[in-house]
């Protein structure tokens, strides 16, 4: 069944399907795309996961086929673009049926969840490696960028954070988590849900946004940066999981700030904006939690639901620093 | 220089340049490009090269930057696209800033002559392994699809093929070149030229078109199958550079008719057409040479120049199927 399987037929059996929106699909040197309409622009970005760093060598194929297009929806909700098609990349040590069909079927769920289609891309074999790209659309001037935050915004964040840092800790044999919490946690961290609707309704209510995939801390030190501004972000009011407030405060708070994978939308808006934050929230079924506010004055100020000023010692995750 | 070189910092360093026809460049969730005009399809396309598959460890990385990105363009030439953008993935084992630099600098030449830019992309640590997608447009309805050849249209092929798989040949032992024709060939496989100005030339004149990489052949057979149709091929019409016309006929036939990476661009066009090609070719500053004929038989036919019926044993490469 493996070795004997052809890049072509591999192509056709598991990823090939009609055409819908695109003018020509999987097959020729190139998709072909309608343009988007006339006033949009279109938003792009590519995602590389790599076994033995991004995942595990046993990771289940279709949680993984879900995660590796969520990560790159992920990037189109951080601008609050529209997803459109995506291309797949895959390299594979063995053409193997069985891992084929699981991420398939991972990939394809979540891409016709969000309407979009597999337009082209490439296998190969080597080291696993699966690199997505994806295409989106916003209307002109409607982006959400990470340069955009301003001096008295409000900082928010999406859902709950720090959950897929628990599950990896648990996973690492940092800590040991209960039955109830692996449950919860698990499936935060292998099939995380990307926030496209609520990067959608933030169109013209929020200021500026990115997407937790790095920590909370150090994505918001992107935006910061970008931005030209600082911030004060309450530790307390980041919102947690059940099995996240059963953790001791060091590691909740690891956890919250440092760690990453969560796919969570942070973002800013005007003060004044708080009830249409809400409103755009409640059309999107996703909670929004404030946790600070941005400064005018630059750098990264953390406390306590005390105002206690905290230090902050939570890094994030760097490719190329951390072993 | 090179462990202690952040993700963001590499990013910066080696590949972020002042946007120009982009909205939004490196450095957020997403690139942002103006959509296309009216009456524009987009065109996408990705490949993954990997190190020890499609490159050799001690690749020199500036040839490496170019081959990268070439082979996607080509991709676009292949469907008579106009390059627009491209995203980088990259895994590396190690952030040497020597290997960044070549490569960049490799890349961003190439880049520079289609004037289209690096918009987006990713950085990881792993296995060497480098994944571009490619954005173009077309004028709708006029795509160079490999669905369209028909019973009658004349078969051409630009440039002169094989000389990537006669360098192959040398460098894996299988025979042994002279210094000229080293040369002459290492170029042609390291730096392939993308035949993007003959695509566009093209569109409207010829039905059909494929690039050659997988082979002349192989890339055939996916033409013919597509489309529906057979071919006759004249083997010995199939133009040689002097490194090749050197070689005894077997090997010549093996480097042109069964040697992939070469990126020419393999297209159909009616024979009453033939004036309107050369006109493309003269154009694109890109010879061209017909080499045989589609036929409404299936099947892929092989003679010489006599006439005569080859045996057909030059399969292609095939990613899964060669070891």
């Amino acid at each position: 069944m493996t070795a004997s399987l052809g890049e072509f037929d591999l192509i056709a059996r598991y990823f090939t399907r009609p055409v819908r929106r695109a003018v020509l699909g999987v097959g020729d040197d190139c998709a072909l795309l309608p343009a988007p309409t006339a006033g949009e622009q279109l938003a792009i970005s590519s995602d590389m996961l790599l076994e033995g760093r991004h995942f595990l060598p046993d990771a289940d194929p279709e949680a993984l086929g879900h995660k590796a297009l969520a990560v790159n929806l992920s990037d189109l909700a951080a601008v609050g673009a529209r997803p459109l098609a995506f291309t797949l990349a895959l390299a594979l040590p063995l053409a193997e049926a069985r891992w084929l069909e699981g991420f398939a079927r991972g990939l394809l769920h979540l891409a016709d969840a969000h309407d979009i289609e597999l337009v082209g891309g490439d296998t190969t074999r080597g080291p696993r490696n699966i690199c997505i790209t994806v295409l989106g659309t916003v209307p002109q001037g409607q982006a959400l960028l990470r340069s955009a935050a301003q001096a008295g915004d409000d900082l928010w964040v999406s859902g709950t954070v720090g959950e897929a840092r628990l599950a990896l800790g648990h996973r690492l044999g940092e800590w040991s988590l209960d039955a109830a919490a692996q449950t919860a946690t698990f499936a935060r961290m292998d099939q995380p849900t990307p926030r496209v609707a609520l990067g959608l309704a933030l169109r013209g209510v929020a200021h500026a946004a990115i997407d937790v995939s790095d920590g909370l801390l150090a994505d918001l030190g992107h935006l910061l940066r970008q931005s030209g501004v600082g911030a004060t972000v309450n530790a307390d009011a980041c919102p947690a999981s059940p099995a996240l407030r059963n953790q001791s405060a060091p590691r909740r708070r690891l956890c919250q700030l440092a760690g990453g994978d969560d796919y969570e939308l942070l973002f800013t808006a005007p003060a004044a904006a708080r009830n249409a934050v809400q409103t755009a929230a409640a059309q999107a079924t996703t909670a929004v939690t404030r946790i600070g506010s941005i400064d005018a004055q630059p750098g990264l100020r953390l406390i306590d639901a005390a105002g206690q000023v905290l230090d902050n010692a939570y890094v994030g995750f760097d490719h190329f620093r951390s072993a």
